[in-house]
């Protein structure tokens, strides 16, 4: 049994990797080849004042690379008021650190092969969804890029959008003027070859972008539907980043997944980004269970045919995370790991046992 | 965080105390004071012939203890036809051994505190609720125990029923011989004060019990309602072992959850233990999300009255596992496993992380 750490995962799973590692594994679950364990949530009061436990899981059984996955968080949360909004706050209280963890079972021994920290995958998992979409939806000739946020999440973004098209130039707005300096300049180190500014203004940000990526912990919509042009792609990596207003501008819509496509914030009445203009192929309309939009298997998998035109504008909203993308990057890293010697191994007769149940 | 053994955990979890660590959870799940998270079930192909993967999850969370457990079983699992009749069969192939596993992670700071086999501990509280059962229901005076199965699970039933009333005798029937006596020759190295003897038919073992005790995996009732005396206490490790013409005999019937009473197999017309006398009590009545049954919760907080008389029959069955079970004794495990020094301590830091989504 292998433990692995974050630095672990960034050095083995480089983001094009990640995007070929994840692709075939969203052709398998198009066609019922993988099977998705879905998220639960226990929430439980905790000693801290104003705090609760919540304990998640999700994960998803890939038998193409014989791999099942189990991501697992454990946190103490707290919804403090931050300039008069309130936020989602995990606390480092274990040992000034958080824990999320990925493990990584095989499908052919039942062993359990592999355990890492879940941070660094879970951004680079988001960002090859994200890219793998916009592989197949932006236009071939994408040279600017618009990048709203500046956050973990961002940087992930940025780097699948330079791993699948060419882009030249790189526009980056947040509100805080810091925060994307401070982004810019990581990011300019990471990809020298890239022109990459700070925007003043989400205007600035995306005049003349071929794509927009949004990548905020925003609860409500970050893309305004004024800027669409034609031939733009859109992306986004939770739903409260676009409205019913945005996504009826576009020729074509896909969702990361049909089946849970609802997420509880938009799906009410009242909540900010459920407009009336929802109701024409937003995923809240009446009795329908899943999303009106097809989902990334089925771009990946060519149920659902991509951009038709160089005119057309393309949108992808990572709408839910799969467990079954911890299966997918899990299997390449764990390859890579053994052939390596990284980590620490330990002996596999503490993780298992002879007697049964 | 700690990697235990089986060993350890069964040097450290007596069945007495693991009684007492698991009646206040009881207590407390009556009262909405502790979190289920139910079962969930991954199946999937394998390479192997005739086999499939099955990955099987349950959990708890218990504020009273600041615990939370997982447990955890990653399986090859196989239906060989072994005399005739469809097994089920666990395969073990992760080097000749089989994967579960329970995980503990606290409530107070997240942290990942333990990792050991599942399979003691499994027994060991399957053996503790039908013994709290048994400690609340059956006749105080009890003498003579009859036990129907000679496997893994038996023996912890044994130790569960020697642990709350002083039984003098104990009769072991199971279908053959070669099990039983060896059932037997372990028991009373084990028990050495008690009179323990196998019996030749089951008629034999029930013969004058105060209380009887299934422990099989018969998917047919295995406690014929002929064999049932005023002043008897029943105790079953699954639904299976009753039917309806043995429950309609008893004053009171217990089962383990009513909240998850239905079990696949029995639920079913035609299903063998499935009679006209169900319609009576049990559970499979039209319109009843629940049992008809209090549970062990409920008789454990007082909410349901035990036995009012010398008299009464009363029954306990053990119809489906709590994945609190695990929270309960691995909050007791752990505690003595950290004054003991026992198993393997891990660095903190292989097991969080210093960024979070």
């Amino acid at each position: 049994m292998r433990v692995l750490g974050n630095d672990d995962v960034e050095r083995l799973l480089p983001m094009r990797d990640c995007i070929e590692a994840l692709e075939p594994m969203y052709a398998d679950f198009a066609s019922g080849r993988a099977l998705l364990s879905p998220r639960v949530d226990n929430m439980a009061p905790t000693v801290h004042e104003g705090a609760y436990y919540a304990f998640k899981h999700m994960g998803g059984t890939w038998p193409a690379r014989e791999v099942h996955a189990l991501r697992i968080n454990s946190d103490i949360v707290t919804h403090p008021v931050v300039a008069g909004k309130p936020r989602r706050e995990k606390r480092p209280l274990a040992g000034g650190r958080w824990v999320g963890l990925v493990l990584l079972f095989s499908t052919r021994t039942g062993a359990l092969l592999a355990m890492f920290p879940d941070g660094v995958m879970q951004r680079l998992r988001v960002g090859a969804a994200n890219g793998i979409a916009m592989k197949r939806l932006a236009r071939a000739d994408c040279r600017r890029l618009a990048l709203i946020g500046s956050g973990w999440q961002a940087g992930a973004q940025l780097m699948a959008a330079l791993a699948v098209r060419d882009f030249e130039e790189v526009r980056v707005f947040s509100p805080r003027a810091a925060s994307r300096d401070a982004f810019v300049a990581e990011a300019r180190s990471r990809h020298p070859h890239v022109a990459i500014a700070p925007a003043a203004s989400a205007e600035a940000c995306v005049e003349g972008a071929d794509a927009i990526m949004a990548a905020t912990s925003s609860m409500v919509r970050v893309i305004d539907p004024a800027w669409l042009r034609p031939g733009m792609h859109l992306s986004c990596i939770k739903s409260q980043e676009v409205d019913g207003s945005v996504l009826d501008r576009c020729d074509r819509v896909f969702v990361h997944t049909a089946q849970q496509a609802k997420q509880l914030d938009n799906i009410l009445p009242g909540t900010p980004n459920v407009t009336p203009e929802h109701h024409r192929g937003w995923w809240n309309e009446p009795g329908r269970s899943t999303s009106a939009y097809p989902d990334l298997g089925g771009l990946v998998s060519g149920a659902a045919p991509g951009r038709a035109g160089e005119r057309e504008i393309t949108c992808f909203v990572n709408n839910v995370g799969l467990g079954l993308q911890f299966a997918a990057a899990g299997a390449l890293v764990l390859e890579r790991a053994g052939a390596a010697g990284a980590g620490h191994e330990l002996p596999d007769d503490w993780f298992s046992e002879d007697v049964h149940p």
